[in-house]
């Protein structure tokens, strides 16, 4: 099938210019302040955005570079699944997080709670609803038993390569 | 800046074959059954996910067709900044959907709640995890006045071109 290609709507700033020592997670990521920085031809798109508390970011992970099928994920010691993890070596290297969105100054927005290392390419913004979030009982696979390791984890680089 | 390209990873079935008519969000989809083809190559990648009762659809709005940074969301009256929207016509047409996991048979993941048009080309999976939704005090702008008209709404193909 054909390739797909998109272009940057922007530039995500953070205080990682590294994934190594990187938070897990925008949830580890709590009160890390940053900016996203939108190219100016779409600046009228982002009209209505600052009523918006929480949006999604879906960006490129442009230091990630080829992938395994199976990895270790951070908060486990066992191979799992590749889509059964959030790890950046993906097939398609694509990055998604809910980060709070504190002001918007012209082009610039300012964020909290990013996990994205500085200059990452944005793709896409989208409004966070949770009123789409799915309800009920939700299972959480291989995360189950880890999870209680989340707050001691940082990234260590083993997805960059 | 350079273009950032994919490839599929695979394909989404759905009983929509076209736009219109379609429920505006997976919340609009409940028990809409659909499956998804993940290409033989990515296999191994699968282990492990059925251990999910969720997951992440990321995929590419392969019929929408340019954009304009201000329209009139399917659920409002007046135009908004075409990011504080979730229509497919966007500068880059990348889709997002939270659906239920029902089994995993093979390389084909039997679906619910699938607002996703048929055929449309996969770009990622990832699980999904609530414990990475934000907590607290959620503010969703110009839908709080007007979510209430949800229920009633599908999409008219005003987002197709």
């Amino acid at each position: 099938m054909d390739k797909i290609c998109y272009e940057p709507i922007g530039i995500i700033h953070s205080p990682f210019d590294k994934p190594q020592g990187m938070p897990i997670q925008s949830l580890g990521a709590k009160n890390v302040s940053g900016s996203v920085e939108i190219f100016p031809q779409y600046a009228e798109a982002l009209k209505d955005l600052e009523g918006f508390s929480h949006i999604v970011l879906i960006y490129y992970f442009h230091l990630s570079n080829g992938y395994d099928l199976q990895v270790v994920p951070f908060l486990d010691d066992v191979p799992r699944g590749l889509f059964s993890t959030r790890a950046p070596r993906r097939p398609n290297p694509i990055g998604l997080s809910i980060v709070q969105l504190n002001r918007v100054q012209g082009t610039t927005l300012f964020i909290s709670d990013i996990d994205a290392v500085d200059k990452t390419p944005l793709l896409d913004i989208k409004p966070y609803i949770p009123s789409l979030n799915p309800k009920g009982k939700i299972r959480v696979g291989w995360l189950e038993r880890n999870w209680g390791r989340f707050s001691q984890k940082h990234a260590d680089g083993r997805f960059v390569s």
